[in-house]
């Protein structure tokens, strides 16, 4: 009998379909290799900094000079940016309709000056350099008020719409609250008003206790398939501190977040035959310059990473209900990938 | 400059991305074309009837006898249901989640005995049987009293999500109203509540107006790129006549609605080099069940199919935000449909 489950948070309800069941092994048989395309210029690579808008940060240890070689990670502006950042909203009216312009910031974080590594293959230093770019670049982009939200988010692979195989993350800041941001909110909140305790907290209490879709755990975070999984091997990061905000964690954090995301990835890709996926980073918008508006959001959000595997192809149903059919029970995926030993 | 344009029904933002702008042409460059894998076994072939499960219904004008060749259409349970037709719903807690039994109804219309014709290639014969089955069965469904919803699509192509080739529609009735379908239930009950006019009616006027996303018209439907497009050359199909429901189609409806989707399937698949794609019948909830609970459904909802061209892949940005990022202004879109000619 299939099952459908709900997602406590956003109330999206997915089918657990047991008719059509795919374990783990049947991943290996369908897999879609992500691989690089031999011979073609990589404009991330040491050496083609010029191809490139000038960098806005980067990390250098050896005091080499902007847009020059040297760097270990660097962030530069996307050449063709889905936002731009000057210029002004300019909200209006066309008849029934409503636009604005496109303003934002659209950034490119280059992960290593290494073509071949991936991220799956970084060192934990490296890892650690990384994230520390991500929250650098998220508190900056903060101080410009036009920008109401900040997501990072990573394309691995052709399957989940990543069209340059040179390890990279996006950064993309929005002048809106963002659609399903502000329905994970709203979840979140509704679940404060009645219990008056962030939903993620209890979801990680209930999950430590039950222990069957934890895949991996250090002092500061836990990874598993959530309960209402829409993809096989859908994996959450979480921290195990409360907080709304993922540019305030800490040194150990870091540490801490460097280890279990450099784990987790090695599993997926060792696992599943190297499959594309995503990874978004869930935090709370930029409510330091809209008080007022948030008023509980301290206490009722709690940021994470999703890690969605793309192994499946959503169809028309997906599209057109908001229902995901998910042929892994996540119990499953959380055991083979708990179990999977990796170096 | 890229624009964010705002869909009016569902208040989602768009990013007509003009800075990373595909024209028409680019796509042929990039085409995935739709094929058939030879020389694999179709259990929707005629002859195969003995490997779907018994049908359902099916147009036969020759007197042949069930479950076997002879029919134009014929309707079967999916082999792999996605939710399955017996049994209660058994709404439970577990800890802090919620589940119930995957009951429901997954159907699948095999639209022709010929296996190589698509839906693209029908005669206008052909394709007005196809839509009085799926009036027919989405009738029907109806008299379950534990359906909330039916949801009719197609996925055509593997990058749409389609494993079969042999052409088929899908019709999953579900024991709950989809989030997507009240999200845009919701919008249309707000600006009704506003302005006590339909926003479809209201969107169809103003397009008339305009005429510049206008793909193709006639006496009873209106095919256009909508405003705040997602996708490139996503089109939408709308009756002209106010009505919720898409099954209280006339019969001359009927005849309009598969000249209109035969029309613009012909212009999609010569014009794109035959790209995958989705379809989705947007029609009201099961609600005579539930009287009270749609109070101005009759009123302010409007009954219409959603086309979605599978050219671009979502990425990470997409699928955490909500916000979609199109290349490929729907103006741009409508004139060169509109402009093709076909046969």
């Amino acid at each position: 009998m299939p099952e459908l489950r709900k997602d406590p948070v956003i109330g999206r309800w997915v089918i657990i379909a047991t008719e059509r069941k795919l374990r783990p092994s049947d991943y290996s048989e369908m897999c879609q290799t992500t691989s690089e395309e031999e011979g073609r210029f990589c404009p991330f690579c040491p050496g083609n900094e010029s191809k490139t808008p000038p960098e806005i940060f980067a990390i250098r240890e050896n005091g080499s000079q902007p847009n020059t070689p040297g760097w270990l990670v660097r962030v530069v502006p996307n050449k063709y940016p889905a936002l731009r950042i000057e210029g002004d909203l300019n909200k209006k009216g066309v008849g029934i309709f409503d636009k604005m312009n496109g303003i934002g910031a659209h950034e490119v974080i280059i992960e290593t000056p290494d073509h071949k590594q991936q991220m799956q293959d970084f060192t934990q230093t490296q890892l650690e350099r990384v994230i520390y770019t991500y929250q650098l670049r998220s508190l900056d982009l903060k101080n410009d008020k036009r920008f109401k939200y900040n997501m990072i988010f990573k394309n691995y692979g052709k399957e989940a719409g990543a069209s340059l195989y040179h390890s990279h993350t996006q950064l993309i800041a929005t002048p809106v609250t963002p659609k399903r941001v502000k329905e994970e909110l709203k979840g979140t909140q509704w679940y404060y008003e009645y219990k008056e305790r962030c939903i993620f907290c209890d979801i990680i209490e209930d999950e430590i206790e039950r222990g069957e879709r934890i895949v991996a755990m250090n002092r500061d975070f836990i990874a598993l398939t959530p309960y209402a999984s829409r993809f096989p091997f859908e994996l959450w990061l979480l921290p195990l501190r409360h907080s709304p905000d993922f540019d305030s964690i800490s040194d150990g954090e870091r540490i801490s977040l460097a280890e279990i995301l450099g784990l987790v990835l090695k599993k997926l890709i060792n696992g599943l035959c190297n499959p594309s996926f995503n990874f978004i980073f869930h935090t709370a918008p930029n409510r330091f310059l809209h008080p007022g508006y948030w008023q509980t959001i301290d206490k009722d959000y709690h940021w994470h990473i999703e890690i969605m595997p793309r192994l499946t192809r959503p169809g028309g149903f997906e599209w057109g209900t908001g229902f995901y059919i998910n042929p892994t029970p996540p119990e499953e995926a959380a055991q083979f990938l708990r179990d999977l030993s990796v170096q």
